[in-house]
């Protein structure tokens, strides 16, 4: 594992990262579905027992949301980041509930620098866990300063 | 364009739907960022206008949250919904800024019946325009109950 990469440089193809304890609560699936995604399985306690998640389960966006603080507070907040240009592919592989506690290993795929600019992007793997299992995975390509600016 | 569909076969490849007046605040966009994408970019006016997107922009997973509420408010929310594994690929491709208003047209690319569950799988993609161009698109595949069940 590393620790405080900082500009693209600073990271190596096969890089493992592992960073987060993210605790799910019952207030915040519902106030963030409430507000995003107002569907009964991510709003109602009741109504989700009868649903196919079987439960109160967070919105699969809330679960990106959280998965993105994490990683934030793991590498991107220390980091020159200079965002992303969207996801190539995102799984939501199991149920969120109230309580889950949740963290990310990641991986660096591939880095590529921008052919003009002092850019390069990182193509990351992130894998999101439970206490259990993993529920999620993303495949993304956030963007970080090269060292000569700007 | 279609409106009201509700199980698996009022789908068919081709349909379109638009849908959606969302009005993006500073105050919302500045909301999610502390809670789930603390980047100066989506926090800070004056830090904004030094990054690369020229000015305070909302998270690419907050564009993801508020163009869900707009497909559950234009159609999942009147519809047999039953949820979504992912998403094939999301990409942001304009900033979306304070008092832009967000709205989503969309097509269904695919349509499979599970091939045991009364259930079936609508490829869609999801394209997003403020009042000027497109912001971004998203191609998902949300998963309906058939008519016979359950």
């Amino acid at each position: 594992m590393s620790s405080e990469p900082r500009y693209f440089e600073d990271f190596h193809i096969g890089q493992r990262f592992a960073f987060g304890h993210y605790e799910v609560t019952k207030a915040e699936i519902i106030a963030f579905a409430k507000e995003f995604d107002p569907q009964p399985h991510h709003l109602d306690e009741e109504a989700a027992k009868h649903s196919m998640l079987g439960g109160l389960s967070a919105s699969g966006w809330h679960i990106c949301a959280m998965t993105m603080r994490i990683v934030v507070d793991g590498v991107f907040g220390k980091a020159e980041s200079r965002g992303g240009a969207g996801v190539e592919d995102c799984r939501w592989l199991k149920p969120v509930r109230p309580s889950d506690v949740l963290r990310v290993e990641a991986e660096i795929l591939e880095l590529t620098p921008h052919p003009r600019k002092p850019l390069g992007f990182a193509r990351m793997q992130w894998n999101v866990f439970n206490q259990r299992e993993q529920v999620a995975m993303m495949i993304n390509t956030p963007i970080f300063a090269r060292r000569d600016g700007p």
